[in-house]
């Protein structure tokens, strides 16, 4: 009974989480603004905004996969949990502004390190969620011992940190380290995949 | 037979529900207008909508989270019910309104009290919802045994009349009620949680 | 076996149809521009826009209230079934337009006879899809005992017609047809309701 | 247990596509900009962004329908499914700009152009997804078996690219060649429900 419970919750919560993850991922294409001409001269002030909206697509694509993954590791939701989760929701909410921002500027110093900021804070509300589905597990969380490590969740807030510091100095690394971690994280969590097949089985 | 015809109607309401408000929470930060300038100077005139958006954030997080636990103690999904919701929902659907302009206007009177106009509409809806869920379930409701003396659905009408009145005069205390009244919502419904586990165990 | 594939196809049909749904009506809302300034003669120029509005989210509620009686009702999902609800989709997804251009223009007459006549191709649309449903299910349709005479869905088309003719002599009533017509279908298809609960007791 | 864990992640990648697909749909509307006149003049420049919306509305029909009648003959869903399935969608989350500026322009020769590169690549974007459900299946896919041949996905990204070729010397060829593939594909695939319905009988 208490498993169908939980279950119950875990359903609504990852159908609201796909709604607004799948509206922010379409909503930012909106700030790809079409053009009144129909030359090539015209698409061209678009080229730095669609390389920010490829950008923010993949991030925004590796977090529903990363958070499908950590809700098919859970067991229970809790309130925390359910907190945790419109908090991480909040800061990607914000993904289409930065985004937005810096590909209208042309990858300037300040809208460079506030896409950093925006992606510091949903870093570190993906890890805030985490810990509270580990804790609403409780000892033996599946989530835990699939998680190892979890040396790219602990790497990624350094990281940005870096890039914001570096947009003001040579905006062009801020970029390169924005791609690197996405490239990082691209490669799915195998780890709890595979700790879920072993229980599994 | 008639369980699995009242959660089928339920999982609709819920996923039409919790579409509309990923949409509405999502919508809100459209608001947020994209400066076209890349300085600090750019994007300080924002910060009365970003608060505004963060305040209305919470209160649909508030709306989510306590629709899901209404629900969850939901047995019977009737006519009046559907149409109950989407009297909630239409409220809610007016915050990115209410939220844009109070935030582009910063804060002042006439906007503020419009405001609280919509809370105060989306909280009598959502009580009109409550009471057309428990009438549905009959005597013995789960959700009425759970929902206890709800002094927080009572006493939250009075406090947006209060503030909508005050926004007049002292326009910031409107503010602080509309913060003070999130903050006691932001505790979640423990006493259906409580009660539900009573029932199951 | 079968009845678990139909199952399927019918909530993935469900699902995408209350997305398009609860975006629609939820998109409506921003034709309701936030004015620069203040006070109230910044906000009655929008009067008629919120009016048309609130007549669009309602007839959108209505559809969204029977479709969902519909679908409750079918038991097969055929390729015809899949179409026919798109075309539906695609007829209600011009509501957004309809209504801002009308309420824009304050139930100016053209603007008043289109929103009329999307009304009366959603109309025919639902008809179709209705009879799609139906020849799906085959002789012994549960759907088909439960429409009845179908007064309302048959009345409705020619209520619009008259409204569409009349919006260009005396705009007024054509407004009063559209709102009768939702007041009427306001009350849900209890026949529908009737008839399942037949079946299962 | 490997089924239940198959069913649960198709479930999840179904619904965040739907979402994705139904806010791409409603989002196109936007494209259809509320004139500020009353009259026919000001609804008819709105006609070439009219037709590109019907156009695009059913081609993300197609999609749609397509998309589910893959997943439904899917048995499971790996990493490179998720990445495949994101890809297809970021490429259809193209659309709604590309039918914009095709609109807008009345359909002139680049814009043509750029709109069947986007089909162009949603087209091999779906063809890879289908290879990886295919790979994740495994010997016996039955997707794979319910393909034949499958020359419509095979000869469509050719006729796209000819239209592309085209549009720079008789623009209307290549429309004329966007709706005739979207015509050919408008039915469903009737190959992949007998493959199943065999299988279950």
């Amino acid at each position: 009974m208490n498993s169908r419970k939980a279950a119950m919750g875990k359903n609504r919560l990852e159908a609201f989480s796909d709604g607004v993850l799948a509206i922010i991922i379409t909503i930012m294409v909106l700030e790809l603004k079409v053009p009144h001409h129909a030359n090539l001269e015209a698409l061209q002030p678009l080229l730095p905004s669609f390389l920010s909206y490829v950008l923010s697509f993949i991030y925004v694509g590796i977090y529903w996969n990363n958070h499908h993954h950590m809700l098919h590791a859970a067991k229970h939701v809790s309130g925390p949990v359910l907190w945790a989760n419109l908090n991480l929701l909040f800061w990607l909410s914000l993904f289409p502004f930065a985004t937005g921002w810096m590909g209208e500027n042309h990858f300037a110093a300040l809208p460079s390190a506030i896409y950093g900021f925006v992606l510091l804070m949903a870093a570190i509300s993906y890890y805030l969620l985490q810990q509270s589905v580990i804790a609403a597990d409780g000892p033996g969380s599946l989530l835990k011992q699939a998680l190892g490590s979890d040396w790219k969740g602990k790497a990624s807030p350094f990281l940005y940190l870096t890039a914001m510091v570096l947009a003001f100095w040579v905006p062009g690394v801020a970029q390169a380290i924005y791609v690197a971690v996405a490239l990082i994280w691209l490669v799915p969590d195998r780890r709890i995949e595979r700790a879920i097949s072993h229980t599994e089985t």
